[in-house]
């Protein structure tokens, strides 16, 4: 049986300092649950901190979907799928993932995968956000959105929710 | 000199009918400035409506961008490109597009296809969107969204804001 | 109805002095019929000449698919579709042709076109190829494959086989 | 430091016998030298058995870059990437491996592949191949085509040419 895999969206270069320590907490109990961590797999933001979370763990593993060979891997993924996509690459971050965490508001590189993920009918979790995007996407999608404030009921949705 | 594309996205099955017949008239208003009309190409919806309207125009020029081979492809496209992408083809949509158009609230493809068009730093008209969106929206780019509220409108902030 | 598309692949840098000249005699012949042109769309080699020829008849349409959005457009396409899928944007070509025209020997990126266009169970033509390159196709595909030497016979070989 | 990811490609249900026992090979020792193995990741020919072999090692990590969500999945494969691009994934395989081997002659899919990698500039192992093959690649690409008859020297050429 294949581990479940939890994606996690954020910002990059624009992340806050709220966005980047509730990654790292995320990443780590992604990891003690024995879940995979899927990102976009970039050195900066939430990617380089939940993946920097996830490795404190033993046994952890986490996989990055790069968007060019050109980017800057974060040394904490331990499997970096080059796709030359683009922004296109976003699609397969959510087709990939079982459920999809933003963490933080995030940007339009986030707002793209969340609407993806629900154009795919993946449940998706909104860790931190603000009121505009929690509105908009609860009308994307009356079913599979879930909305939690820290890292830790994050991993309670999942959980009671069966969504890996 | 290449003439200007326009990119229109918006709903398909579950378009309104007041989307449709504002994609009907903006599909003729752009044929008739002499721009080229893309849109994803499928025979239903948002899609079918604008390329139907634009159409009427003699000398005008349709693009589809479809996502599967098997999608069915409006007869009112001249030329269909086949990515088999899915979803990932919205980033070919907003990247091709000199000004994306969306033609209603839309569903969750058109907010992905809206979020990425941002992300690309490509100036994107709202067109009979509602006030989530609008408010979702501005808040990813102050300077790149404008709002229409018909037809009409859409050419003059194009025309006015030079943005083919 | 939509009229046919006709795939053009062949070098960028690395064409040869009669890759070119074909590539520019066959654009004219393919535009001649009514035929839509795509090709890769770069201000280079084989597409380059391609599409010059098109251009030479009035009327004529050409479309461009783009690997990046930074790479040179030929000023004789009509329509540029930017992908910034790199290589991935083969597929693309190969799937919105009726068929396929590899232009002269080519290079990695012109084979794995073919190869794509074998695999999708679209007619390829080779047009002055070399041995290793028939051979090698051949075997891959029996009944799809059909050997040009002149532009004057891929046209003939769309229309006797009805490809178009 | 990342472990280096081997890619095997090869035909899937038209794999030879030859094909499916070397894969098998194949797989366990890209494993036991520690390495990834990354492959299309589907339940049938070439990429079943090496994924197959790579498991029957203790400590192995297996990854599938699969084509459509509806691709069925190799049990053997530890981590699925669900890329929903059909063909166009393959540039994916070849970019994310740091040295592709191509596990028998392999039909039109595998021939995208190999050509994708010489044009990426990556290496490639031929194991088992044809003549026609072994011309037309190495036609392609003097220095970084390298020819096996046996995993056995898949193994040794990866090492002796620290292509890993």
């Amino acid at each position: 049986m294949r581990k479940p895999i939890v994606g996690v969206m954020g910002a990059g270069e624009e992340a806050t300092q709220q966005d980047l320590s509730q990654a790292l907490k995320l990443g780590e109990l992604i990891a003690r649950q024995g879940w995979i961590l899927l990102s976009g797999g970039r050195s900066t933001g939430v990617m380089q901190e939940v993946n920097r979370g996830a490795k404190q763990v033993e046994g952890s593993l986490t996989i990055g979907i790069l968007p060019q060979a050109s980017a800057a891997v974060s040394e904490f993924v331990d499997v970096a799928i080059i796709t030359d996509l683009g922004q296109a690459r976003n699609n397969i971050n959510v087709l990939s993932s079982h459920v999809v965490v933003a963490c933080g508001a995030g940007g339009a590189g986030t707002a793209s995968e969340i609407a993806l993920a629900i154009k795919a009918k993946q449940p998706v979790i909104l860790l931190g956000s603000d009121e505009s995007s929690k509105t908009f996407f609860q009308r994307l999608s009356q079913d599979k959105i879930f909305i939690a404030e820290t890292p830790e009921q994050v991993i309670q949705i999942i959980l009671d929710n069966h969504l890996c």
